[in-house]
């Protein structure tokens, strides 16, 4: 019998309440027992683990239960200990690793003809204004816009690896799909934006701000801009299958700015789950039209898959 | 037996697939086929018809074909061309015309009573900050706001008709409604704020910016702004069934800006579903609660309307 | 046989329709009749009663009839009366009381160790930046932000009481939860944001801006945040059950601000239904959640709340 598990964050209230609407037995793994209360309140996991570490998970889950990565899952877990790991995981493992390597991220949504913005690790490269990024850096924490290289050179943090991102003056979005395998087909899911620290004091006081990622805001796109997201989806996927040994599986993130022309350019992309989609419990809006009067959020469309999977005798296509 | 069709645009999922859960068959018409692989995705069209101009659209749609109009419908086709067709249309075409004309646009939000900014063609009248728009531009694009009219003149592009509205310090709010004749009453359907290029840049760089609308994000009115928004809605059916030879028939959006003493100005109307209740599938909090248990988006509710009125022998009534 | 009343403004159509679906029949107490057509087309009151003047409910309310506060109903009417009516009135009476009271309710919050912005009614006291509110000031009208003492003494109203709160820079969230007795378990409802006037002009103008609640804005919380509200949350029942003579019974609301190092401020309180949870009818993610297919917003949720306590004789221990 096939579990589903997965981390205690992100967007696993998400995930686990999708699997248990699909019939899976669910496994939470959680660093202590602070957030048991809170998980427990939901009733969504049927077994919770509490680590001392999160290294310790890859001792810990059974052969039977198949791990969904998630946000968090990629930041809290060693990306080497992942790939190496005998952990049945939902999703293209390959992926994270290009997701988390800039060179190969930038050249991924290149290949998928995608409009990116100019990035380099080159201070003397960068195009101005640009955001300056940290690796690895969690949710924002320590991005800054600077407008010249004297003011990144002022406030860049010693010994850190930085990228510089040509910074698009436009309006975000991001947009999430889900790549199903099984019925061989590329769903649109859903909008959203994120809710980001200090834009209100920005608009108070303008001061300075900061961009850690506090929550998500939910929208629908013009419907003429739907057309040219599908495509960018469409060759996103087609990216993947032509450089990754393994096609795209699952959902994913074009995390895009819209100028004042209507050019739409794809700054970063994730390669599994966003918490976006927490907002579209028990649906989207586009979720609710694919699927009618059956309620499809994104946690459930994985476990669906996963059983779908599982019955046509696919689940090791899908596990890779 | 009556099919329902539109143009592949604006809210035509929202459109089709509220036509498909009452179940009336539906024809999608679009320009070439690149839209084809988003919208046989969502399932949501019995036939696709590929057109080579939407001039063809008047020779292509069937007698037994009720076309639903929509923002793109409205920007796409001549709107002469709509008024003499013989194409079976929901709703209340005179209403596309008051709609296109600015004065007499204005004219029926002063007889509804609605509180208007001032309008002017002529910069000598404008009151200031203004913004300035372009007749048939779509969308806002080249929009401006101007502070004084020698700042007008020089933005202002040659040859184009403009009009200089009087810009009201506040917040916007999109109000739609639904008019039926069949139930003889009007309903509160939902509020939503329009997503425009360039907000976040002017967040952050005090750049200039532009308006061109990417998407929608959903509010709720506080509910004692209801009322004053319903008597508005009921003046602006009122003042449509006294200057228009037929009623308000469907849905309608007023566009307003609440200042700082909470006076409700309206700026402009649309006769007809906005993409603003794109956001509310399957239902908004009033369409719920107007509804119960059976799930009401705009799309279906204008599908609901026709099969009532079908089935009344009232669907003269509504096609005018 | 018990029936479910509340005055028509705030959260009513949320509350009536929640009691509808619990098969209560309901009563809405509106001033004069200019709200009557709004409300019956929603069709959620069996019974409309007008009033005169709000103090006119407490004799006019039935034996029967459960009354639910809300935002409205406690700006509307005299505390003192409130707390010393015999309406049956569903919560902690109590609770507005402190609500009302500053001192009181600072005292809560830092009893529920919630780290609260500075406040004081001595302007020799204060933190800037600081925002100026007046007592009983309904939905923010003519608060302000002063970043100096004399700017404070310049736009302070005479005669006025005033208080004067730390301005933390950060992003607002409000987040509401339902405190079961009948099931003993504090459930996490959602989060919202306040649309507020003249958001848009700031950013457009730079002008001066107000802070009047038009709306409400959805959005989700960062899962990994959700523990930290979660144990406000806690802390805040335990903190009531320990300072008033009850525990804290149904929906409260937590309104605050999160800055830069992701610290959580809370800056106010609600302790009753807030109209922010009308923008989750039928269904806010978390509910959802918890509940599975049974629909559960607000009103419901305190409908259900009241059905359960009848069936287990414990109505009384929920009307204090």
């Amino acid at each position: 019998m096939t579990r589903i598990g997965t981390i205690a964050s992100h967007s696993a209230l998400n995930i686990l309440s999708g699997a248990r609407e699909e019939s899976f037995e669910t496994v939470l793994y959680m660093l202590g027992n602070k957030r048991r209360e809170l998980y427990e309140g939901f009733g969504v996991a049927t077994e919770i683990v509490e680590l001392d570490s999160y290294d310790e998970l890859f001792d810990t889950v059974d052969n039977d239960v198949v791990m969904i990565p998630h946000g968090s899952y990629v930041a809290y877990l060693s990306l080497d200990k992942i790939l190496n790991s005998s952990l049945q995981m939902f999703g293209n493992k390959e992926l994270l690793m290009w997701e988390a390597d800039r060179i190969k991220k930038d050249k991924l949504m290149k290949d998928a003809a995608l409009k990116v913005p100019h990035t380099t690790e080159d201070i003397e490269d960068a195009h101005f204004p640009c955001i300056v990024k940290y690796d690895g850096a969690e949710g924002g924490r320590g991005y800054f816009v600077a407008n010249t290289k004297s003011e990144v050179t002022e406030r860049l943090e010693r010994n850190k690896n930085a990228s510089f991102q040509q910074w698009i003056v436009g309006t975000k979005v991001y947009a999430t799909f889900f790549n199903s395998l099984v019925r061989d087909r590329l769903e649109f899911f859903g909008t959203d934006i994120r809710y980001e620290t200090d834009l209100d004091s920005k608009i108070r006081f303008d001061t300075d701000y900061a961009f850690q990622i506090i929550g998500n805001i939910p929208m629908v796109l013009r419907e003429s801009l739907l057309a040219p997201y599908y495509e960018m989806g469409v060759g996103f996927t087609k990216a993947v299958g032509k450089s990754l040994s393994h096609p795209m599986i699952g959902p994913f993130c074009l995390e895009t700015i819209i100028d004042r022309n209507l050019d739409i350019w794809c700054f970063e992309f994730s390669g599994r789950i966003v918490a976006g989609t927490n907002l579209f419990v028990p649906s989207s809006p586009y979720s609710y039209i694919t699927f009618g009067n059956t309620n499809m959020w994104m946690g459930r469309r994985i476990a669906l898959e996963i059983r779908e999977a599982k019955e046509n005798g696919q689940l090791d296509s899908i596990l890779v």
